[in-house]
């Protein structure tokens, strides 16, 4: 049961525990998490309650004080303070919110407007679970000869913060992001495993240099308060990871990603991720605020549901946490709050590449190539 | 490259070389496939052509009188008849058609017909390719140790049709059909192997008890002529294969469903298959001509729509045909021509089970208890 009820998590965005993980410090972690998922029952059923406890945590057994509590209390920071802003700028709808608990401890609270005046679908998800794995799996991630019994496992923790925003205008992007932590507890004399991941990327439907250089500028002045490499890195794992390659294209135009970020101080990464957070909506808001009103006629909607037809192919073949979910039995509704109200397919549609169709496609097409800052 | 190209034949249906092989007669060979396909490169570029051939044998080396030649004849002139009663039910929109050819020898012909006046989106799509796989694949799968070198690979034939129909009307049903036959050359002094697989099921978006004693009376009729076991075991088949497992449903009401088939002579099973395609449009068109002008309103038209986006889901997520394509570089129009021009989805859309959704919802839930014939 375990990995399983991770999958909330990571709904909507990679997963530690990928089926298609690439490029990865932890090959072997990742693929006893792999094999676990393989023969994974489905998760416990979460019990549905009005009011939103305090914390998640498990009173008497985690510390308020350590990096459970303190992510804890970040992502619900950044889930009250994305919500409120996207609210206000939609000037319309509200948040409708759903919380839950589980048996084992742990539990979620996902919010989503649908239908308001600016956003067709907006969703912000946070998670807070705890799980076990196989010994046998954990003891092959961490590469030690470590004696265990047959039903031994080994407990985790995982925390999480994703959300997708999907405007009705074309000119509007789509934006996403997620902020997660995961660790393991000490177990027979080995140390606790842990490491962060995350990340904000942008999906418009056409290319505007200057959104581009706001969204991006945003992130590179995040990362370089923290790391002046990360900017570039991070900027290259976002392209890589939000492929779409039986298209020849990336879902949008990047942003930022990172996985199994564990290479100096605890308490640095967090600030970083802290960071990352507290930005969203500096990053994105006045993009959608600037264009909610442009014009656009049938052929702009149009394009834009194929966009969002493109955003579904990615979501369900590659998006790492959304197949772990849907495959291991995570809430569906949680999972899949991700994909659009509506989409699109039309048969062999074809783009002259001096439009701005074109232009965007070219874009996509060439991710990698795009340095807005 | 070799296996690869099978990957037009089985687009939006099973594959023989499956991802989610289940339930198989033949899991060696599925599974080296699989290993296969995991390692595969793009597959090679078709060549559009304007002019259909007569034949996509290769002249000269494929005997019009085999099997090979009948498959072909037989799937061509299904389109044939398939379109042609398509488009006079419509009274609106033609199909459109896309042809190629493969250096290699073999290709496709695809016909899609978008916005006519009673289907949103319709195709039908054959595809009859030649590819090789690799030799330790192919011997695992024969369970025989036959000496081959580092590089020798089996040549196999793959030939296919297949269709998805997406009406307007959510009263009119989707249908979905695939008829394939594959064969592996006489190699090293094994004799060739060879299988037949296909169904045709229906996905209505309400419960129609009448409609379901016609269409599943219909291929009841074509089974009980060839095996009268038959029917009550690839009606199980078909529901088990078309599951939703992260939904708890299946994406529609069944029909028939083969796969592996090999237990009698070829030309029986010809025979059968040659069958259920004949009677593709009987099954199906009456159906919709019964209900293209029933009124709706609003509240069915979003149902339909949802309902589109579980069909989306189950052919991202679990069909195996079109995610062997996706993953191996097979011709994603042809592969995502299943996809609907329209879809949606709502979070956590609750329905009444009193109700006519909550009446489809019992029955997509309970597929396999629903004898409709």
């Amino acid at each position: 049961m375990a990995a399983l009820v991770a999958a909330n998590v990571f709904a909507t965005q990679p997963a530690p525990n990928a089926l298609l993980a690439r490029r990865t410090r932890r090959p072997a972690l990742r693929a006893a998490v792999r094999v676990h998922a393989a023969g994974a029952k489905m998760m416990e059923a979460p019990n549905y309650i009005d009011a939103v406890p305090d914390t998640l945590l498990r009173p008497g057994i985690d510390d308020p004080a350590s990096m459970r509590g303190k992510f804890e209390r970040m992502i619900r920071k950044v889930q009250d303070q994305v919500c409120s802003a996207v609210e206000a700028a939609d000037g319309g709808a509200s948040f409708r919110q759903d919380a839950w608990t589980r048996p084992s401890g742990g539990g979620g609270i996902t919010r989503v407007m649908q239908e308001g005046k600016v956003w067709e679908k907006a969703g912000v998800a946070v998670s807070v679970v705890y799980g076990s794995m196989p010994a046998e799996s954990y003891r092959v991630a961490v590469g030690k000869d470590i004696p265990f019994e047959k039903d031994d496992r080994v407990p985790f923790f995982a925390a999480g913060v994703s959300s997708v925003m999907h405007p009705w205008n074309p000119h509007c992007p789509t934006m996403h992001f997620n902020y997660r932590y995961f660790e393991t507890e000490d177990w027979k004399g080995v140390p606790g495993q842990w490491w962060f991941g995350g990340g904000t990327d942008i999906t418009p439907c056409y290319v505007n240099e200057d959104d581009m250089r706001h969204f991006h500028g945003t992130y590179k002045g995040v990362c370089d308060r923290h790391d002046p490499a990360w900017y570039d890195k991070m900027k290259a794992n976002c392209d890589e990871y939000f492929q779409i390659p039986h298209r020849g294209e990336t879902r949008g135009m990047g942003g930022i990603f990172f996985d199994d970020l564990n290479d100096r101080d605890k308490d640095a990464i967090f600030a970083f991720s802290s960071d990352c957070a507290a930005n969203i909506v500096e990053s994105y808001v006045p993009l959608v605020e600037k264009h909610k009103d442009d014009p656009f006629g049938p052929q702009q909607k149009e394009w834009q549901q194929l966009r969002r037809g493109r955003y579904v192919e990615f979501n369900l073949v590659y998006d790492r946490g959304t197949i772990f979910g849907l495959k291991t039995g995570g809430r569906i509704e949680s999972i899949l709050m991700s994909l659009p109200l509506t989409a699109s397919w039309r048969y062999d549609y074809q783009v002259d590449p001096q439009t701005p169709e074109g232009k965007f496609l070219n874009c996509v097409r060439n991710a990698s190539d795009q340095k807005w800052v």
